[in-house]
């Protein structure tokens, strides 16, 4: 008998996500193993179950799903599981808490599908947020100029310098938005602007998006009313305004998902493989 | 490949319940997520995940069982979960805590294959908890005159008062039953008693059975010696006792379980079933 | 359809073992139920759940495995499981906490491949762990003499008395080992010898293995360097050092997940097994 797949799903909440193990479920993993309240602490013991029980030829039939609402909290049990690892005792792993990389992935492939993005100016509002450091980091690394904007200078540098440690080449400029004004400046030239703001807070006005005349593609991965940048709804997909394409939350989701299954069926082609954004981004682009 | 069906078995207790697991086994669901410490609070974003992962014309492959020992805190839950649909977002949920309502659903059914409910009279004893209440709702509902039974006045009526406000015209009499006298009196003209008590606890004595002379059919549901209704056995099923025919706690479990495993398999048939006692009764009807 | 096989996974720790879990997979368990926080008091609505839900006839489809990294908690919840199982309602059980049951069989079965037990002397070293005090308990029913070892000799005689009353007729000697010379002295004589101590901890050097002139077999189950005994590696499988051989614990770790698994399939066979480190090593004599 052929060995089963087995995921192991690690989420930092308390309870384990429904919806990552409903995903799981239709990428065919035949078993699924759902750890609520992962910490740093308690999950070294688990990779070692993982790790250590199927010979070697076999460790690619199990693997890890990493998620949870925390995506800090998450990032650091991700760190500890790849130090867990040695040599070939390994198994792989997709990183995607909140959705926050399947996300940022579909977004930036989105963009890519109307602009070239080598050479682009794309505009980051609510960047400092997981899904926003991704797209940046995304951004960035297809040779975008990346314009990493929040409401303070600071937080958004902190960002720039993040991103920058991992992608040394980025081209990329902190930009503090704080109202209409800093808004249009930061949206003035740029191509490109993804909204990646909290549920119910507006980043762009009807008057800005007109007044953003180089725009060519908006998109908004605000689920919620009232919409981040208005005028652009949340099912829209591709949708024509006036010379500008616009997406939505659902709008790219579906993408976003396709990314998520082909990822789970990846992981059980090798036991080595890490799927972060840049991984995710890249199962993308054959979706 | 045909959908898998996901049963999400969201318990109220801290450890999620084996007895409904092995039976969402058995009613070949094919995989099942169980979720323990579940309150009002935490059930909505499960919930989410239910309903936003698969497409809408899939929705009747994910389904929800609603369980746990303390029913009033399944209640809750259970009205949080109906809210948290909305339009074609949703899927079908059964509702059985501690296995109340297949328990009512199947006693309520046994008495009926040997007295018309309709237009009968019928006591039911230790109305007040899950059960029984369920039990007085099934059987207003038939056309049956019940008789709620509880050692305070005020209890019963209050049951009396929550069922009304769910069937407008049951004929419901509140009785107050704390001696072998009253409860004798609860059953005088009564055709049907059901015993709702809780374990070891003796509602009618011998002397009290045999004095109520109209009586055509007794079910106890005490599992635990001594018996609810004396003389009646754990294993009785349709036992003659006279011109009595009598059913114990066992005796009602065959249909019960029958009921339970033919509910599960029926919420995978559309996206919309909300099985409550009312929906397991008629299910009962067909097994 | 034929019944699915179910194994209730009860694991006392946080998190329910991955690598227990795998196992079971790999032994073609057809559903796991994980618990986690497994406490004598919790465990036995899960036991009813387990019981009451399957046809007598039916009921060695469903099966438990009890875990947990602390082996002397597990053991309370063994106890209560077995009490309350009554007549024929009860499943069978694979024990094995920490694999203590399935690496002190795995251990006693190596050495008797190269010495006949019976009659032979065996040192265990660092015998009041869990380990150890199986490795004791079937040394002594193979019928030979075993010395008892501990740092202090009232801990080894606590073993001593605790095996006895289980093995009536064990032949055993409580000894304290605190250095070299004491070390030595357990092992004059003897032809085999087991050391189950913690990770980290040397219990035998080289001069004291190279004096113990009747040695035979050396297995140290110390899976961490510095080694338990010195001059055995962790892979180490029937390995010949001088008149010696000698096993790490990776080296009995083949021999030990073949019990397990073997053990696991042969729960689904009747409804009353209760494997514990008797009944596990009968089992490696098959494997």
């Amino acid at each position: 008998m052929e060995r089963r797949k087995i995921l192991v799903q690690l989420d930092t909440d308390a309870q384990p996500s429904v919806f990552d193990s409903v995903v799981a479920v239709d990428s065919h993993v035949d078993q699924l193993f759902r750890h609520a309240n992962i910490t740093p602490e308690n999950v070294v013991g688990l990779v070692h179950g993982a790790i250590f029980t199927r010979g070697s030829e076999e460790l690619h039939y199990t693997a890890l799903f990493l998620g949870g609402s925390d995506v800090v909290a998450a990032e650091r049990v991700f760190e500890v599981v790849k130090k867990t690892f040695f040599g070939p005792m390994r198994v792989s792993v997709m990183f995607d808490p909140n959705g926050a990389n399947t996300t940022a992935a579909a977004a930036v492939l989105a963009a890519g599908k109307h602009v070239p993005l080598a050479g682009a100016t794309a505009t980051v509002l609510a960047a400092t947020g997981p899904v926003g450091q991704r797209a940046v980091r995304l951004l960035a690394r297809e040779g975008a100029t990346v314009r990493v904007a929040s409401r303070t200078l600071d937080r958004a540098q902190a960002v720039v310098d993040a991103v920058r440690s991992r992608v040394p080449d980025a081209k990329l400029q902190a930009i503090a938005t704080s109202d209409d004004d800093s808004t249009a400046a930061s949206l003035d030239g740029a191509s490109v602007v993804i909204a990646a703001g909290a549920a119910g807070k507006t980043l762009v006005t009807e008057p800005v998006l007109k007044a953003a005349s180089a725009l060519r593609v908006a998109i908004d991965l605000n689920a919620v009313p009232p919409a981040g940048i208005m005028g652009v709804g949340v099912m829209d997909k591709a949708k024509s305004l006036g010379s500008l394409t616009v997406y939505g939350a659902i709008g790219v989701g579906g993408t976003k998902m396709k990314i998520h299954k082909q990822a789970i069926r990846s992981l059980f082609e090798a036991n080595n493989r890490l799927l972060d954004a840049e991984e995710l981004y890249e199962i993308g682009r054959g979706v």
